[in-house]
């Protein structure tokens, strides 16, 4: 029989150059606006917040954009079923903390953003960078999500060069 | 200068068998397990079901699959700050409601259905088949979410076979 070499070749060819067009595609030049609130916001606030921006994940934030936390609509309901008023608390009692998020910075692959989403099991990684002002700590620049990835994909299949 | 024609070959050729290998891969083969809950079920357990199964979003039934509604966190959440007693009232006040719910079949394309999660704007679609026992109704088979396509998206990188 003729061994169907073409075929493979066309085949891991397509694959490993597309395995290596994601891999070279960055974070900085697919990621979104992020959305930030600071600690002292009510859980009301927040929940009102995402509707308005229509986001599913909040980054929390100090002075000059410093990430301390992340707030998802999975924390609010948590907020919402337990015996909480939600005009009344702050979403420091809710949110993910420092040191315990999952980040990404400009330079990260689209790649790998794409692998921490689904190996942290969230929705939105906040982009990072090294703050000017606080020493050893992150200043918030954007946000990569499911949406970001499945809109890339989208994008691909179109056959729109990246 | 040399015409960098094998260059552009190989990109065009590559992005068009991708393009083509989406159109390929249908729903069928990477949907996951549709979490059912029936319209009589209080906000309060709707939201617990969506923490113990770790969905966001549930479709809502009737007698032998039939799908009625769809249930997000994001209708949950406006029931929150609304002045709602969620364990007083039933999801079939917040549900989003045939016909107006975005559905595909297991013949759909995974690219199709990556746009329409785009186009519709939501997380999660229901994958349905005509019902067998209830005439021009529709019985759920499955899901797809923008964490199917997302985790595809990073086995395409990873350069297996789909």
């Amino acid at each position: 029989a003729r061994p169907r070499v073409g075929y493979f070749y066309v085949g891991n060819q397509t694959s490993s150059v597309f395995g290596e067009l994601l891999r070279k595609s960055l974070v900085r030049d697919y990621k979104s606006v992020p959305i930030v609130v600071n600690e002292q916001t009510t859980a009301y606030d927040a929940t009102v917040t995402m509707f308005l921006e229509d986001v599913g994940t909040l980054f929390v934030v100090r002075d000059a954009g410093i990430l301390c936390g992340v707030l998802s609509r999975k924390d609010l309901l948590k907020l919402a079923i337990g015996q909480t008023a939600l005009k009344e608390v702050p979403i420091s009692i809710a949110m993910t903390r420092m040191p315990n998020i999952y980040t990404v910075t400009p330079e990260t692959s689209i790649y790998d953003a794409g692998k921490l989403l689904i190996h942290a099991q969230v929705d939105s990684l906040p982009v990072v960078v090294p703050s000017e002002s606080a020493n050893g700590q992150w200043e918030v620049v954007g946000r990569v999500t499911k949406t970001t990835i499945t809109r890339l994909f989208v994008e691909l299949g179109e056959s729109k060069q990246v």
